[in-house]
């Protein structure tokens, strides 16, 4: 590209870092910010610094929070018997979304992958195992990514784990609701059928 | 959205102001963001501020510039007697990159929109009028989108500009390089056999 400005062409150089955004959206992004106000860019700007700057980790569950132990945390409604056990503060934002889940999270930050060289050590794994010494933990739930890192970590937090006299289970993988069979992908569908439950026990309760 | 931290929030209500990108998509921005170090945090931030607060227009051609007149209406190199006419920065961009023109620009900074509330007078036409009364232009080329709006402001420009002792063309349109004709629109392939050319002429000189 040829950049009639030195200035913009570092901005979309900037831009165009972030993930699925190439140099002709980064482009189209900085274009359009251009027009806004300077106030609005500024607040752009400051929204992102101020963010890095004054970010904190929930001291319990490592969660995103604007305090040294976050709301969930905090929070006595909650059954603090229970923890589920996440990859990133986006999977605790789509479990609170759906209101089923009343107990505690922990957030690993990432998940076991030896092909990006992200090992136990990297995760917070230690500290998940200090808050179940700790007594209190009755259960863990697993609700990471059907995928090979998902599978790899919660191999090795089993193996971890099941010394302690705790529950462990991890949440429900077939058909999604709505799915149709026909359009379901083999893997899934013949898990579906292996591990399928008695009637009973799919109904709400 | 459940948003663990205000400054999260915050941050993703910014972001998702952006073109194109939705509460999701600026999440995973935001968060992918945060991984970098607090040194690439302000970097990035910096680069859109210092943009928007040295930005300059080329006084004349209206361009995006580091300086008050740009390199391309100072270069020696270039015919100063052919102004082509785009709708932003952008199109300059892309029309430098072919390497097939040699003149010099005038950036509309925008097309007449009255959908968008937007008339001649948001645009730099009366910068463009005083060009052509300077005298030195013999020629106009119109490299305008190929929509109603770029045709409305093509329509508006003649208008004005057929009174002057110059030459206005606008880029070809048609079939484009390696399209087949099979799939071409039929609006496009009826304007295209319609405007046909001499044979001669279509051979690069």
């Amino acid at each position: 590209m040829n950049f009639s400005s030195k200035l913009l062409e570092n901005a979309v150089e900037e831009f165009s870092k972030l993930p699925g955004v190439g140099k002709k959206t980064a482009l189209r992004l900085v274009l359009h910010l251009l027009k806004n106000s300077s106030a609005e860019v500024h607040q752009f700007s400051n929204s992102l610094t101020t963010l890095k700057d004054n970010i904190k980790y929930c001291q319990k569950c490592h969660n995103i929070s604007d305090n040294n132990v976050c709301e969930i945390c905090l929070s006595p409604k909650r059954d603090s018997t229970i923890i589920c056990v996440v990859e990133d503060t986006r999977d605790v934002m789509a479990i609170e979304n759906t209101h089923q889940y009343q107990g505690l999270y922990h957030v690993l930050n990432g998940l076991i992958s030896p092909m990006d060289g992200i090992g136990p050590a990297d995760l917070t794994i230690e500290s998940l195992l200090e808050r179940i010494k700790s007594g209190e933990i009755q259960e863990i739930i697993f609700a990471l990514s059907a995928t090979m890192e998902g599978d790899t970590t919660i191999f090795y937090l089993h193996k971890k784990l099941k010394d302690f006299n705790i529950k462990i289970s991890t949440i429900a993988r077939g058909i999604a609701f709505g799915g149709e069979i026909e359009y379901a992908d083999e893997i899934t569908l013949g898990r579906s059928i292996a591990t399928r439950v008695p009637y009973e026990n799919t109904l709400m309760k």
